[in-house]
């Protein structure tokens, strides 16, 4: 009773912070449907937070600002923050989460900036060895995105880090994006057991014997197939596909751009497409899908990327709200702590 | 005087061998430009490659069959060609190479069993430490592809192997595509030096202290942008990218079918735009750029897709003939014997 839930919202960290920030926050409070109402932090500069808030009807919405000097930029050595920038909005955001005052962090910020930052200020949830990003990718599948993770937190990743983030990923999947006995697959280059790297050979007998429903390597082809509801791989990887995919929608115009300079009848024929394109694009574009998780670290930290239009920035902190009420992190610490677990 | 090329074409490779394998060496066969004519050697079951033959106009063209009893399927195991299907075209194919009775050898069947076959029986080239298969990505710039290497062959690459994917990849793309002093990336995870794996960090410096045009690290997104001629990394990240890039097209398909289901208004805007977009695509289709070469082994071997068409058949009959006639395999000795090499 007159409990509320706070989350903390970097309003500084977009590209077009903190307007995008504000849009999207006043969107998200008109859609919290859990029963306990929430309050949104606001972290950054007072004053900008305020001029933007006074563009957008805020009645009925509960928040809060909590004044940060500094902003950590896309070009902050990530590592940098916690010697540098402790007045920064990332800083006091996941400062705040520490101490207890919200109980998730949100921000479209410098992803390694949050990743380091959050890892090192809030720790890791015990049995977790290394904490991961997962990013979401559109599949065949209309609405049912495969969760592919890690996409750039750890390079090098042990046989034992590669297990943890299959474990991590099926929670994530069947918890928050609703997946049954989630099938976890591991990125190959083949489907025989004895396909790829001794790193990944040896993942894959510790994912054999777990209590994931795994379902064996699967390859690139897969992604998009949606082959699988979890993709397990090492972030280098990872990071490598997540880019090469999330470049894939500025091909595709580039090559509609140069077919319809060929002459005018491209050029009419481009035009008359481009509706209907966009919205079959759309479903592809993954900014749709709004932040992914950070897992892994003693918290609740959902990152989005720079670019985050108004409505990532709210699907990020419904996403947020979310993690904690489903109790993710109670689910990894159990699932990695169990005597079941390799 | 008097003398002819030959070059050896497993007719037996393809999904629809010997058919468009046939079909190919014909129009191959109208295309060839050098001043030495070329004769088109199919090997495989000779009376269905004359059954195929009969469908075709070949007159002018100079052929032979060597007949080969036995076919490799893409489910051979790639190392058991050697030890169990001796009769195949694909292994009478190379060992007419290593005989020195063709210059060159096309397929488009197994990879993996081409690249083990080729390399067990035809040799490295002096100075090769892993033969590598190399595939072109379409770019943003119209006709001009990356070539990303290795995507396939080779898993746990050291730091020495990837400085030499670079320097045969830098020489493919200059003597064949003609890019003058070939910009070579290395895949990474972000553009500081520092970025990535041991490994990669290890052939940072190996590619920057070499006479090669090293740009820097390249990440995920350059590879459609075009932003280097060779972009280098190990097998198992680039057969990985690889897969996922040819399922692009697929996917987009399943997008535009699952969007003109949604009602009657969508199915006809869908129809509407079909054959433009069906231009627009083409260009984006792996497909087209027929057949990726072996690099590092003693013998010129181009490998193509298993459903290649006609004219990737055509277009890889005629790339053999070009590296042959480039003298490809000499500049690499020369290059990766030069004094100067780390």
């Amino acid at each position: 009773m007159g409990a509320v839930r706070r989350i903390a919202l970097d309003a500084m960290g977009g590209d077009f912070a903190p307007h995008n920030e504000v849009k999207g926050a006043v969107a998200a409070s008109r859609l919290f449907k859990g029963s306990t109402p929430v309050e949104i932090v606001f972290i950054g500069r007072e004053a900008e937070i305020r001029a933007s808030l006074k563009d957008v009807d805020t009645s009925g919405m509960r928040y809060s600002i909590a004044h940060a000097d500094d902003v950590v930029t896309m070009d902050d050595e990530p590592s940098s923050v916690i010697k540098k920038k402790r007045q920064s909005s990332l800083y006091i955001g996941v400062d705040l989460h520490k101490k207890g005052e919200v109980e998730g962090f949100v921000s479209a910020g410098n992803t390694g900036a949050v990743m380091s930052t959050a890892t090192l200020l809030l720790g890791r949830i015990k049995g977790v060895s290394r904490p991961t990003i997962g990013a979401f990718f559109p599949t065949e599948k209309t609405g049912i995105p495969t969760l592919v993770l890690d996409v750039g937190a750890n390079v090098d990743s042990k046989p034992r880090h590669l297990y943890e983030f299959g474990v991590m990923g099926s929670i994530y999947s069947s918890h928050i994006i609703g997946n049954e006995n989630p099938r976890v697959g591991l990125l190959n280059v083949g489907e025989e057991e004895v396909k790829g790297t001794e790193v990944v050979q040896q993942a894959h007998e510790l994912l054999k014997n777990s209590g994931l429903n795994f379902i064996g390597n699967v390859e690139g082809r897969d992604i998009f197939k949606g082959s699988a509801d979890v993709v397990v791989c090492d972030g280098f990887i990872g990071n490598i596909v997540l880019k090469f995919g999330e470049s894939m929608l500025g091909f595709l115009k580039s090559k509609i751009k140069s077919y319809s300079e060929r002459g005018i009848a491209q050029k009419l024929s481009v035009g008359a497409i481009a509706p209907t394109l966009k919205k079959v694009l759309k479903d592809i574009d993954y900014q749709e899908y709004g932040g992914v998780p950070l897992l892994g670290v003693n918290g609740v930290v959902i990152i989005g990327h720079g670019s985050s239009s108004p409505m990532a920035i709210q699907n990020m902190l419904l996403r947020a709200v979310e993690v904690v009420e489903k109790n993710v992190n109670n689910h990894i610490e159990a699932a990695l702590n169990s005597p079941s677990t390799p």
